[in-house]
């Protein structure tokens, strides 16, 4: 097996551990927000490290870190793998860095085993996914395809007040030499991530091939009815919002159940005006999160919410409002790519399923620019952004042996 | 009529608005704290009103003011009749003024048409009922029928650190001469009030004869779910505790409604963890406050809501615990008094009703020492504990015609 020399020494449960020392938390959790003091750190620290392992490294513009293995053809176009280095707050040890640290052993395995290879590799440290420090996701990915720049970004605080542009700077990229750096000579991307939710978990599978990630809509909903005495007003007289809002939660459980088993929906945030225990909640307000890969199931849930809103605002004598605030649509990831990976952990006997993704990766930023291909590793309890994230060591290394064997197959 | 001589110059309208002048805030409202400056303003200017109109009145050691009409028969009880002079923070005019302005106004009358009655007639402006600047409620009522002394409220301090002790010396009723005000020689007390609910405007009905003060429980309800991501968690394997709060809280309206309809049942409060869209909430705590004027159907529910509570845990796979942290028993009025009541506004051909008071009032402190009345006017919209409260004209003084009359046949 292309495995079992010299990179094999090099453990990926290590690696996660020694990434996570850049930003612990008191908690044993990760934060390592955009262009932050620890993010500097482990960037530079990664750096380094491509260079003990053969790689050249390479900033960009923004902060994004490529290591180079170079590839022996003329003007071939590169492989990227990656994932990206920056955590939520007090987020935990496998959310991105599991993706960099597997490219980077697969890639290290491959080269220790056959040398160089025809088609040029890249590991990618993607510099932002999250959003968690300033209101902006994937500024590492959507930069790399040109689906960003500067002016997106000008305006944008974090919450101590801090300017994006400011941080950017103290980094050590100035925005001022910026320069879209749009990669147009990427052949694919591919992603390993851990799984975020407990699918796998439940049904004992190994890996989880990604063919879609869901298409999210979020709304928020607003139920006026009239605060009034809770000891003098009779139920026939009420105009109760939590109790109109009880029927509304229902039935957005029952009817996404009802549509489609891989549809989600969510009432996350509720909040009652005046919400104190002697007084009938005059006002509530609600947000609506939707989830399915695909745009017909979606359109499908949200043309029955809305006429259930309209009867069930009229049988209670209340106004509901619903406005929608975001409409991200699904992305397919290739199909040729992920059926590669298919086979090759058929051919290693490591049980895998399809999955959907319900959360949102840079591989959705990929798929629509170059073929991408997104591969799940096992969460445990399904837990993540949290410092009880965990993946036992054994699935770990099953992502890392089914990505060296999918590189050794598209660069060698 | 008893009604049609210099009594009727007296305005009841124009007594509240007199009232509303102590204590008035920005938003046209009143704010009259127990002790409080504009308190003490009102019930001082309140003793002067008294005698002007022929009333000798005096302070107990606890603030509460009466105005004595001295009976010509010797050793003869007090009819007691008002209301509260303390009012919510930017409360309404009506809550508690209305009643002690209608004892003045119907006592005054009978004086000027019939001189001194045989039996002896006190109007009490009573010093606190609402609660609302100290966490302790009836503190009038309490002490003139021997339910409560200075222990209950030694260790009481306002929002603003200000002790029970401290505000009551500061008004003139020192603690250290406190002794409790007990009175022994009440014949019956009378209480005037607004409805503070929509039934009598519903019902087009000018007076509503209070059979029973309704009993109230509360409770908070906790559910433990499983807070996970909303986008990687499919609705089969979640333990979302706002689904379930949902439920519980529909069921809670519906089986209120289902047992009987002046049982009363309201989810005023509730918080969700960790409340943000694209959570699933882990916990939700609620509140529930239950209100009937018999016991049985309050056990009724109570046990109904304990089973449904069971079985729905146990088939949603989560922990929900409730807990009572409040029960007071339901209390009837005198039926006699109130039959008196009802007797009189027939003869006057007033629309009148039974009626259930859903609030607590100083009439159920008064009613398990002595036999009691307690009579409601419309509220508009019933609306109370804001400056939208508001009775009509008409409706006012249909109240102290009916008062008026009441005494003229206790007390002459």
């Amino acid at each position: 097996m292309a495995t079992e020399t010299y990179g094999k020494n090099i453990n990926v449960d290590e690696m996660l551990e020694w990434f996570a020392s850049f930003g612990q938390s008191d908690s044993r959790g990760v934060t390592r927000l955009l262009y932050s003091s620890a993010w500097i750190e482990a960037q530079q620290a990664l750096k380094e490290k491509m260079e003990e392992m053969g790689l050249t490294p390479t900033f960009d513009r923004v902060g994004n870190l490529f290591g180079k293995l170079q590839g022996t053809e003329q003007n071939t176009k590169t492989i990227l793998v990656g994932s990206h280095i920056d955590t939520v707050v007090n987020g935990g040890k496998y959310d991105g860095a599991y993706g960099i640290a597997a490219g980077l052993i697969a890639t290290h395995r491959l080269f220790q085993q056959y040398g160089l290879p025809k088609k040029t590799i890249e590991v990618v440290s993607l510099c932002e996914e999250e959003g968690s420090r300033f209101p902006f996701t994937f500024w590492g990915s959507k930069n790399i395809t040109g689906k960003c720049n500067l002016n997106d970004i000008k305006t944008l605080t974090d919450s101590e007040g801090i300017s994006f542009l400011d941080a950017m700077k103290r980094s050590g990229f100035d925005p001022s030499s910026y320069a879209p750096p749009v990669r147009k000579d990427l052949a694919c991307f591919i992603e390993l991530h851990i799984e975020q939710g407990k699918i796998l978990e439940t049904t004992n599978n190994s890996l989880g091939m990604v063919s879609h990630i869901v298409g999210q809509r979020r709304f928020d909903i607003e139920i006026i009815g009239e605060s009034n005495h809770a000891g003098t007003t009779p139920m026939h007289l009420r105009k109760d919002a939590m109790n109109t809002a009880s029927y509304l939660i229902s039935y957005i459980n029952a009817k996404a159940k009802e549509i489609d088993p891989q549809l989600v929906a969510t009432v996350g945030k509720l909040l009652a005006t005046p919400n104190v225990v002697n007084v009938i909640a005059g006002e509530v307000k609600m947000t609506l999160d939707v989830r399915h890969h695909k745009e017909e199931v979606l359109d499908h849930f949200c043309a029955e919410l809305y006429s259930y809103i309209d009867r069930l605002a009229d049988e209670e004598g209340l106004d509901i409002s619903i406005s929608k605030w975001m409409d991200a649509k699904p992305i397919k990831m290739d199909e040729s790519l992920t059926a590669l990976a298919e086979t090759i952990a058929a051919e290693k006997q490591l049980p895998f399923q399809a999955i959907v993704s319900g959360a949102g990766h840079d591989a959705q930023i990929f798929a629509e620019y170059c073929p991408t291909s997104l591969i799940f590793v096992p969460s445990k309890n399904g837990i993540s952004h949290s410092p009880l994230e965990f993946t036992k060591k054994e699935d770990l290394e099953n992502g890392v042996e089914i990505l060296t064997s999918l590189l050794h197959r598209l660069a060698y």
